[in-house]
């Protein structure tokens, strides 16, 4: 490998990184004199030293070789942080660049503004260590590890003359869904996609170990990086000047190797899966940090992972060292007098939107188009009288998700991720117009596979659904993951990241809104009961609701109608999480479409069609939420109305979960007023849910009638069943919830007792007729408005 | 490759191979007419069609040869079923080999045996179709897909004798955690531990698309796998007899690795990492059942995933194509008259505990032994008077854990898992006495690495903490899983599966219990203020109690001495998910040892000391759960009494969580008559809560007094900032909880409203005092009895 790069140049690369890595170590130790211009005093070093140097300098020495490369080739790149608290780097480099003094004018390029650079890191009321929302240039906090490099794919879909240089720790390397992230690279299109430049970070620690890739052979690191797919290039050492040198003839070779790759697929249509290159820069943890404190060494060690100089106020010889480090940077050649760097330096940077800090794919509302939709009232199904069968609601559901696809295919800004569920949970209509994006080998009988497409479902990875498709949408996109109900579990810690990033940067005024984040869960709970109990669980929204209720939103559409204007509604709002819960397999629709838009837009409503209490005092609320309890409801009150004429039901249906949370609690949630309207302030109330049961208790416990709430849902009941059986376990269904009522209303009296009773027969009936056949008993099926359960699986 | 066997012996082999296809066709297919003795009817097969192919036949071909060298070597095997739906194979084949019956004897080895067998499989009331719990040998369900290899890791840790044949799904492969479970080989130690024999079984397809690692070119995929460290071997194919040769062949050749790699480690100390040998079983899905349906292609694609022949009602020539089908297996020459395996066939399977259905390792209880335990009282802290400072709870657990560790040394049934964090928790006294099992390269300067361990927390990833102590617990072995909790999120959904599993084989008479499942959560969201607002996240809990009553506790001790009583309980305890969230930070300590077992055992009790009600009528409750809360709680109260003490105050706190819920809810659950008298019936309750405040709600609001609970708790609120300071941003400050009080105590008049003003002006004077200096208030941390909340991180 030979140098590319003259001398000179070089000369320069290496003080504008020490300049990164003088800032970078002032910002974790220095309260005040940020230039050294008198001896530094135990006042000057911040009280309580947090941070993490570890990473830093090695990210340092990949951005300012970045940045020479994004000058050379006029790239438009990005930059992703993998490692755990990088912050220090990022904040140097965008800070060097102008960006950071653009966005916040307070951190000025002088001595005052390095003096507020330095203080507010890891200060209380200041900047994370990581690369959080605060700091520009950045869509990855990475607080939590692994999920870099989805990121980082999410962002170069349609996005071809994107560059993302993704660095990746190597203790982030071995979380699973870093892991299995390297196989990104089947799923790009060389056309119509960008580049992702992995840099593996092999520093060779984490927290307090060393890393598993930094300790098998070289060869075997190589042969693994291979059979991921990629070509890597290795930059190994620890001198500067050697590294430089190295390091930027290696981009030189690696961007010749993708324009290479480019070329051949744009235009010479050479459709071959490309072996893209990839770096493993090989440097030591805390390079250019303390060699060897108390006798102990720290360069190069576990031990330079956070603060290597930790308590100079018990060993004030670190006070020294400290001075000494910092002074190794050579800060005078670096800064002017006011604390401007060198402008010899300063053009070594990038300029405008060049600038990594100032990449508007890093602040994505910026980019964000809105979506073109069609008119989601020309796929409504038609109900002329409630009760009707359907399809499926996910299937009327596809296609006008089909059409979506189709109206944005010209500015390729909407695409649809899920883990080969796609077909399986009725959404088939997509493949009218178009096809899994696929770059691996194809072979006969292969069905909807091609280059590029709007549906990414072809890898089984929950972890890289949500980890693309944030990428995605971070970078000013609009996307929909479509998974299992229960196994959405697997990404509730990237959700409660993903939420936590809308809540900070919705109040930081520069960063604008992004699409949202848009949850469709179907072979829900209810209808899992071919596959068992390990994939009933309805717990998500639980875990969801957690969050800020500025970001979350849950939404239960009962049929096709009302999936329809839910989600025609999500697609169209900005900065929330939307999760929405539907059906696939076929089951009656209640209500046309002009009175499905009514009752979304409520999100939640009184059904007078189904209630009987309109000239009269209400006797039970029976409310329901969820497309399998609204029929059991609806079953129910058949049977209470046939069998009690004389009782005065009111059926609420809710869409909107929010809705019940007090309004203090949540933008959406009802007044109280309204809530007893709905729900009387005294009359019981029937509420068959989806998902457990509690959840609705905890969202209504403030309210006037709360008390006179008796809930059905998931209690964690479940096997190979029928899908009435599955109600039946959980008390959930239609016999059961006329129970209910019937025991909170004495005055049925005799004919309720009698109606109990018979029902309590028909279920044990029902459970010997099951257990021989293997089906539900016709006759459960058909007692209501010819409304059948449907045991269809 | 040779064969190594006889024809004669691989023609046994096929036909005991045909003999476990027929049966699990027949699962899938057969109501009725087992044996095929009349011509097959449309009344012979099941109205529902479930259950699944697709993986079948290659698994029963891989259990037919691994039945052969478990004879030949006699050899101590388990197996792990990792692809999704490999249910009909292992229900065949412990049917086959006797298990089956042994344990349901109404499964007899007959043709009304056989009736049954077929009947139940994927029928209401019947078994599902993955490994479930109710199959013999099973110890993954693999309902979820993905954990597989770590299972199987976690189940040869300290067994050396024990070989776990673990075939991976190639769909399967593609999730995060299996990517990175490939890893796990330099975590085991050839001497002390067993051998894990990966079979990763490329059959190409998932449920509708292709897989990641089938379309990879050879070279690719076998760099791939000798980059994770392993030596593979291909066995590829479809022709049966060629098949049958080549992997017996294939067999020996790995048996006879596994041998040296043992003979070198063992016996002549050779401790280089082996690179342990692993076969890739290439095979078509679907493998012998049809080749085309409808003119369009089955074997071999996609389309044989689930049920290759879906409609025989719909599709009368689909009965003729499965009797075909059926009869293809020449059931005539594997079963006698009354349907019993013939007994050349069945002398093929090893017998008694040789069978994989029957190995007890399979069925852990039976081999589980008490843990030795010291007794936790000689840990205890000294606590002359409450709110003396602590070390960090944590750290007191960590001297108790080393002596567990140390006095099972010998029985080598005790380990415990972290993600990279048994120093950062304060666990670092185990280190006193055993190390990090690590089988890669050390170097100098590295810290407790050593091939065998009682720690393993050298590899970061929560999935392979998780799936390795699930798989050393299903094994019957103890441990403890030790995470920051805001990431313990990670793994929810293989808490899940999890929970499900104890809660079904908690039913199964047959299945013994398991040592329980315990987290010790701690880097609490109270102290994340160092690494900001991604760490934050208290929600695991409310993910927790979701489950089965039956399965959850979960554990808030208030102090060190607190702790050591719980995880004495927990340590010993079965069948639990044992969920404990303690401090690693120095904190004040509150009870003496006497106290804290008497406390612990309540799990909820009235803190007499600090309560000053004993005498007259109680105007407030002030109530605690969790560390932090506690001290808050316990220096509002002190703020109280100072500047209002005619008030009566009393004192409770909480450390068993599921005390508050109904006794009808859970078996921990107070008596609504104990609730009322510890929380009045008409009192304010303020209550500080370590997680969510709903939570509180959610468990306590069928109780007397819920209305006048005002609870506080995270409400997703948090940055960089000082440890006080994240109490008063969620409002959970000891000045909040007193003014919540006032709110509810009009009869404080003027000194309450007095009071409240000044704590107001305290609050904004501190806010700006950590702005500027970064960090509390000298005069906060000593507002109570020389109690300080200590900043420390």
């Amino acid at each position: 490998m030979t140098t590319t790069l003259s001398p000179e140049l070089l000369g320069r690369m290496d003080a504008y990184w020490r300049a990164a890595n003088y800032l970078s170590v002032g910002q974790i130790y220095l309260f005040d004199n940020p230039l050294l211009k008198r001896p530094l005093e135990l006042t000057d070093v911040k009280h309580t030293l947090l941070g993490h140097w570890g990473t830093t300098p090695g990210q340092n020495f990949i951005y300012v070789h970045l940045n020479r490369i994004i000058k050379q080739y006029d790239l438009n790149m990005l930059y992703i942080s993998g490692p755990g608290h990088g912050g220090p780097a990022v904040v140097s480099n965008t800070y060097l660049e102008g960006t950071y003094s653009e966005i916040y004018p307070d951190i000025s390029q002088d001595e005052a503004g390095l003096q507020k650079l330095f203080l507010q890191f890891s200060f209380p009321g200041g900047i994370p260590s990581h690369a959080s929302p605060e700091c520009p240039g950045s869509i990855h906090e990475g607080g939590e590890l692994g999920y870099s490099l989805s990121h980082a794919f999410g962002a170069v879909f349609d996005n071809p003359d994107l560059v993302v240089a993704c660095v990746i720790g190597d203790g982030e390397a071995e979380t699973g869904p870093l892991a299995t992230s390297w196989h990104s690279n089947k799923f790009l299109d060389p056309v119509t996609d960008g580049v992702v430049l992995p840099i593996l970070h092999l520093n060779g620690y984490k927290i307090a170990n060393p890393t598993v890739l930094a300790r098998i052979s070289r060869e075997e690191l190589e042969q693994l990086l291979r059979g991921y797919g990629w070509t890597p290039y290795f930059v190994e050492g620890h001198e500067p000047a050697l590294m430089h040198a190295a390091m930027a003839a290696t981009l030189d070779t690696v961007m010749a190797q993708i324009q290479d790759i480019q070329q051949a697929a744009r235009v010479h249509g050479d459709l071959t899966r490309p072996r893209w290159p990839m770096i493993v820069l090989v440097s030591p943890k805390g390079w250019t940090g303390p060699k060897v404190v108390d006798g102990v060494q720290i360069e190069g060690t576990f031990r330079a992972h956070q603060v290597p100089l930790s308590n100079p106020v018990a060993h004030p010889e670190h006070l020294q060292l400290l001075e000494d480090w910092l002074n190794s940077y050579r800060p005078e050649e670096l800064f002017d007098k006011h604390g401007r760097l060198q402008p010899e330096l300063a053009e070594l940077a990038p300029t405008g939107e060049r600038r990594m800090g100032a990449n508007p794919h890093a602040n994505g509302g910026m980019l964000l188009r809105d979506l073109r939709m069609p008119d989601f009232q020309d796929y409504a199904v038609d109900v002329p009288t409630p009760g009707v069968s359907g399809i499926g609601d996910t299937r009327v559901l596809g296609r006008f998700l089909r059409d979506v696809a189709t109206l944005n295919g010209e500015q390729r800004n909407f695409r649809i991720f899920a883990p080969d569920e796609i077909l399986s949970n009725g959404l088939e209509a997509l493949f009218e117009v178009t096809q899994r994006q696929w770059d691996a080998a194809t072979v006969a009988n292969d069905e909807f596979l091609a280059p590029s497409g709007r549906v990414l479902d072809s890898m089984l990875s929950e972890h890289q659904c949500e980890g693309w498709l944030e990428g995605y949408l971070l970078t000013g996109r609009h996307g929909l993951f479509n998974c299992y109900e229960a196994f959405i579990h697997i990404i509730d810690s990237m959700f409660n990241q993903h939420a936590k990033w809308l809540k900070v940067t919705a109040h930081l005024p520069w960063r604008r809104k992004i699409a949202s984040l848009n949850y469709l869960l179907t072979s829900h709970v209810w209808r899992q009961t071919a596959n068992g109990f390990t994939h009933q669980d309805p717990g998500f929204i639980d875990h969801v609701v957690n969050k800020k209720a500025e970001v979350v939103r849950v939404y239960f559409p009962p049929d096709a109608n009302c999936l329809l204007s839910v989600m025609d509604h999500c697609l169209r709002s900005r900065h929330y999480v939307n999760v929405v819960i539907a059906g696939k397999h076929p089951a009656p629709q209640w209500l046309s479409m002009d009175a499905a838009v009514k009752h979304c837009t409520q999100g939640i409503s009184i059904w007078q069609w189904a209630s009987n209490d309109q000239d009269a005092e209400t006797d039970v609320v029976m409310a329901c939420c969820g497309d399998v309890p609204t029929l059991e409801t609806l079953a129910a009150v058949s049977i209470l109305r046939e069998h009690l004429p004389d009782l005065k039901i009111r059926v609420v249906n809710v869409v909107d979960l929010m809705k019940l949370q007090p309004q203090s609690e949540h933008p959406h949630g009802l007044s109280d007023a309204d809530f007893d309207t709905i729900f009387t302030k005294d009359k019981p109330v029937i509420f068959a849910f989806h998902a457990y049961p509690w959840l609705i208790h905890r969202l209504t416990y403030r309210r006037t009638n709360h008390d006179n709430f008796h809930v059905r849902g998931y209690k964690e009941e479940g096997t190979i069943s029928t899908p009435f059986d599955m109600t039946v376990m959980n008390d959930l269904d239609r016999f059961h919830l006329v129970m209910d009522a019937i025991d909170r209303l004495p005055q049925t009296g005799d004919k309720g007792s009698y109606l109990k009773q018979q029902l309590k027969d028909k279920l044990i009936e029902h459970k010997q007729y099951i257990g021989k056949y293997g089906q539900d008993m016709p006759e459960i099926r058909d007692w209501m408005w010819g409304i059948t359960a449907d045991a269809t699986l």
